[in-house]
């Protein structure tokens, strides 16, 4: 069975021609989950060939521009070409009122169910409960209202034979040991390393994480596999990053848009 | 002097690998207007090596997706990369709101002066005057407001080396002789051809055109050269379209993504 992650964007802020700001995208099992949704999102799932309609749940982390606004058309491209199914939607109460103003500018009314979870708790929530997948949300550490998500494989006592597999996305967040608790011991996290640690003091400031201070949550979490993104555009170069949090967390890899990884292998 | 337009999306509705959706940069003399902002424009702006923070203007004919999507987060980026300058933008009332609302949510104050001009006339009107450029907004017929607008170089009466030159843009728009007089004689009418004439009727009631239509626009408004866009994704092989409109206007181009147009050449 599938359980594998897409990486649609690598990069923060800013797209450039190399990397695309943050857009994850989740095969459980054949259901696919997109995990935030970057400006140009639709265009890297049209590039990775991976077909729109049949993703039935998005997540957005929080409401900087970098992982929402590709939102806005990518639900008005599945509008147009034509979907029937429900859509889930799992972000900040604030984004509806952004979703109703610019659908009502345009006089749109969508023609598929549009479902709005709004995350709220500041604590671990399950999001989402399937015979063979729950999801959590649970509260990052940012200058805005942040939710990481936990995707979490379920099997009956009859299917057995292996360990069931597990995803973290952490992002944005500063470095925080009170996520530890959420993402212990899963198979892939993923946590943002926007800068070297060279510049500590200002992703503290910006509240965002340093390759090193990444791998040191990796390590206390004792996860498998660290795979870290959310680059800084300064970067071209991202072996430094990479060097950086191996020294601390061998186990670590780059996102890199357009990558596959399957999880728990 | 420069008078030129580079097009940064040509396509209708929704963002394809081969074509953006509607985007244009008119160079005035060096002095930079965007015209409609698509989701991805920011990075066409970057595959064509156009700088952005030398943007000053920005006009938005509607409030459809395809021609806005892409503003938010292309003023969020002149926003990170330090812009100091004003930018002017022009755009239906509506607009305001939704960009405040985003900016609110990611608890974001552009460092620079964002100098809203809602456009709001029936009529002919003004929207910039300098000593060498003056830009018109003029009404389209579309299921929702649409503005057209009309760039007329100026030239002191010391410079009649040779005619001032013009280009009006009109995407979207149902075929309407109404425009007729606002664009007359113009060197370069961009004018919206969505549909090949085979698709007359839905053209009408989408309240697009077709090539044929755009053509005939074209020829009895008098204007030296026309240039068709907006197309349907459906059109893989957009040589029909330019050979419909030929057929009543020969001097036709396509809009190409990446291509730069000297006008009145």
């Amino acid at each position: 069975m599938t359980f594998s992650v897409t990486i649609l964007g690598s990069n923060s802020a800013i797209p450039t021609l190399q990397r695309n700001p943050s857009a994850h995208l989740l095969n459980a099992n054949e259901r696919l989950f997109l995990i935030d949704c970057a400006e140009g999102t639709q265009l890297q799932l049209r590039r990775f060939k991976i077909h729109f309609q049949r993703i039935r749940h998005v997540m957005i982390s929080h409401l900087h521009g970098d992982h929402f606004f590709g939102l806005i058309g990518f639900l008005n491209s599945l509008h147009l070409l034509g979907r029937k199914d429900e859509l889930h939607l799992y972000a900040n109460p604030d984004l509806q009122q952004i979703l109703e103003l610019q659908m009502a500018a345009s006089r749109t009314t969508l023609i598929y169910p549009l479902i709005f979870h709004p995350l709220v708790s500041d604590n671990k929530e399950l999001i989402y409960d399937s015979e063979r997948l729950k999801v959590y949300a649970f509260p990052l550490l940012h200058s805005i209202p942040t939710h990481g998500f936990l995707f979490l494989e379920q099997h009956h006592s009859t299917m057995r034979v292996r360990q069931p597999r597990s995803y973290a996305y952490c992002s944005d967040t500063a470095c925080s040991e009170d996520i530890i608790p959420f993402i212990h011991g899963v198979d892939l996290l993923y946590h943002e390393a926007t800068f070297l640690n060279d510049m500590a003091a200002v992703a503290r400031e910006k509240m965002h994480s340093t390759a090193l201070e990444a791998a040191g949550i990796a390590a206390k979490a004792e996860v498998k596999k660290l795979m870290i993104g959310h680059f800084s555009a300064r970067y071209d170069d991202l072996q430094p990053l990479l060097d950086e949090a191996r020294s601390v967390f061998p186990e670590t890899i780059l996102a890199t848009d357009g990558d596959r990884i399957d999880i728990g292998k």
